[in-house]
């Protein structure tokens, strides 16, 4: 292929999510583990559910739903004062290790992001990374007020930096971006945070199987309801290779 | 209101999605519980990204798609005899208690299913329980090929049944549901099959959240993604007062 571009997910992919963790559990002391957990999967619960119902509203305020949703199950109150600094965790997620040390390799290439996180999320996270040096563009489907994996959302890939979709590698550890991704014609990497053995030996062996166990069951896997990845690796520290392979260097 | 006509969910409104409990753990003893409960999350995911990806296809799929990704998960392997008696639960679904008499007593109103269910699942459920006789219809979302909570499935009863979205209560416990039903013009009645208090005490309570509560803190609450519903009621046994109320009977 004529690859041009590698195109990365932000949140899981580049971003640690569970670098929220020590934000809630400070917050509420116990509890840090289910609040990063569920708070997550409502997270990307709600991006769906208003993209359904054709009631977009940005990350950032999915992102405070989801939270709110979170800490009533547990009957908690946090004040604004409160709220605002566990929600402030997402604009300050750590980078993977991995991250730049790949994109720092993938020199060659167009690099950038797109991400369901708003603007204002993606210029925090970036910002405060050392990822930002290596990026062309941090593209937000908030232009187009819908989220992943609806098709129009990853149109913006090719209006905002002109390459085809054939012409970019998409890289994600989110099963329903990958299938997303795919569908319109990426090729794909899917980065397989949680390999499929460890997860099933954790879930077997596991005395109680826990929200983390839960999070990972749920949301670390290839899905089983659209397409594949065209690759699967272990972490980012196998993409410059791969890349290199596909543009046969 | 001109009420004339009450239309029910059925996969945790009319039918209890944990009575696939017995089949499950009697497949994979030890695992029961947490196999219902992936399942279950990951059947209404897969409606939705489906959805969104516009990639429809029919519950019975959706469903058999899920709990093959829930099996992958803990490496288990299913041969196809076995495979297919679990996924054979969910058209076996027990009606819950309070179902039949709450039917029985809104016969003065036109009653109906309006359900993410295939046709033939809504018929083998329907047909196999005690609520058959006192529902006019069984509609499938699979007429509009998208599920709930997209505007273009609800659009069905009115099609179907004749009767005006502000002409009808729409009845759900699943919070996608509520706001789905509720944003396109329905009256709309939440089942509140666990009450907040009990899930938040629980939640506290427990010395470790399992599979089954994780279910409930993700798919039991009433959502803050979307509009609220109407009216919160504890069981479907307070539907007949609320019913005759809203007809001013």
């Amino acid at each position: 292929m004529a690859l041009k571009a590698v195109v990365f997910d932000a949140y899981g992919t580049l971003f640690d999510v569970q670098s929220v963790a020590a934000v809630t559990d400070a917050a509420f002391p116990g509890h840090g583990d289910y609040i990063t957990q569920v708070w997550r999967l409502k997270q990307l619960e709600y991006t769906w559910l208003r993209s359904l119902m054709g009631q977009y509203a940005d990350f950032w305020t999915v992102t405070r739903e989801a939270l709110a949703y979170t800490l009533a199950t547990l009957g908690l109150v946090a004040d604004e004062a409160l709220f605002d600094r566990i929600a402030a965790a997402y604009d300050a997620l750590e980078a993977y290790p991995d991250a730049e040390p790949a994109l720092a390799a993938l020199g060659a290439f167009r690099l950038a992001i797109f991400s369901n996180g708003s603007p204002a999320m993606l210029a925090a996270l970036v910002g405060r990374s050392p990822l930002g040096r290596f990026l062309e563009a941090s593209l937000s489907v908030d232009a187009k007020r819908v989220y992943k994996p609806d098709p129009r959302a990853y149109a913006l890939v090719e209006e905002a930096l002109g390459v085809a979709p054939a012409e970019a590698l998409f890289v994600s550890s989110n099963g329903f971006d990958v299938s997303g991704a795919k569908q319109v014609g990426f090729a794909v990497a899917r980065i397989e945070r949680v390999p499929a053995p460890d997860l099933s030996r954790a879930l077997v062996a596991a005395p109680a199987i826990g929200p983390s166990l839960m999070f990972k069951a749920l949301r670390t896997q290839a899905e089983r309801c659209g397409a594949a990845a065209d690759w699967t690796i272990a972490s980012l520290t196998d993409l410059p290779a791969l890349a290199a392979q596909l543009a046969g260097r």
